[in-house]
């Protein structure tokens, strides 16, 4: 039986990411509560890469990334922190749709990676 | 090559399990037509552990869950049921947001899974 | 480290498709500007189809499926076209919601399958 790492989330009873052999699981949102979809989604996207560390990879080694925000209309924002933040040799497959998010959120990003080790 | 175990779904041309090696990717909504957030989530999470067990694993080897709702307004119920229900010591990654769903469904959740054995 | 191959994506910082040992990520949308669901439908499975080509695959080895088309009402036009796509030997799970896409895209599909080779 492949053994499962869990590393905590915010609340009980959710996992901010989670590895069983060389695949790992995570999500993120913001923590700021200022409305600038730039601003949350680099701050998202940089927890994504510190639970990526945690849990023994790195963003060249994302495989699928699913991108939640709250509006179509600021997936401009969006792209230009992805695309800063993004390593342009070791993108994942991406998809962005818009759907209801909890205030103050504007974006939320579940992520798949494959360990470095 | 990896064989692949399916389970069938309620219609033709969809599973509500599938496995692969150690992976198990499945799907529920309730049955009841109830317009009822927490229960149809109770309904739905034992349809969960239902298919698990069917595919050789359990509630404990979630690896990641993504709820779908019809209304942010009613994530307190969703969440109830998925506090009480969730193996507090082994949660997945978790994410939800608000979706259209089909009429009478309030909450569907899609699983991925280690198997146990 | 197992080694991840990465398909070029229509936009810089995303991959159409990635592979990870046997496992395959992959994503489309239709090329068409045709408000048409089923036709949209058809051409994003054709897709999907011939990035798993690509990666190795085909699909009869898919695992998951998650559809997201932009009007619930229009579900069984996607259906219609799925149902004549899918190998139905060997459907995936599958789930589909209604969300906010990208003008001029109507169904976006999100994929996991499992390697042939």
């Amino acid at each position: 039986m492949l053994p499962i790492t869990r590393f905590s989330g915010m609340a009980p009873g959710r996992s901010r990411a989670v590895r069983m052999g060389k695949l790992i699981y995570t999500v993120a949102v913001a923590d700021t509560h200022e409305k600038d979809m730039h601003r949350q989604t680099q701050e998202t996207l940089a927890k994504i890469e510190r639970h990526l560390k945690e849990a023994g990879s790195d963003k060249t080694r994302l495989l699928s990334a699913m991108v939640y925000i709250c509006d179509m209309a600021l997936k401009p924002q969006m792209n230009a922190a992805w695309d800063a933040w993004v390593d342009m040799d070791n993108p994942p497959q991406r998809a962005c749709i818009g759907a209801t998010l909890e205030d103050p959120h504007m974006v939320e990003i579940v992520a798949v990676a494959a360990a470095a080790d």
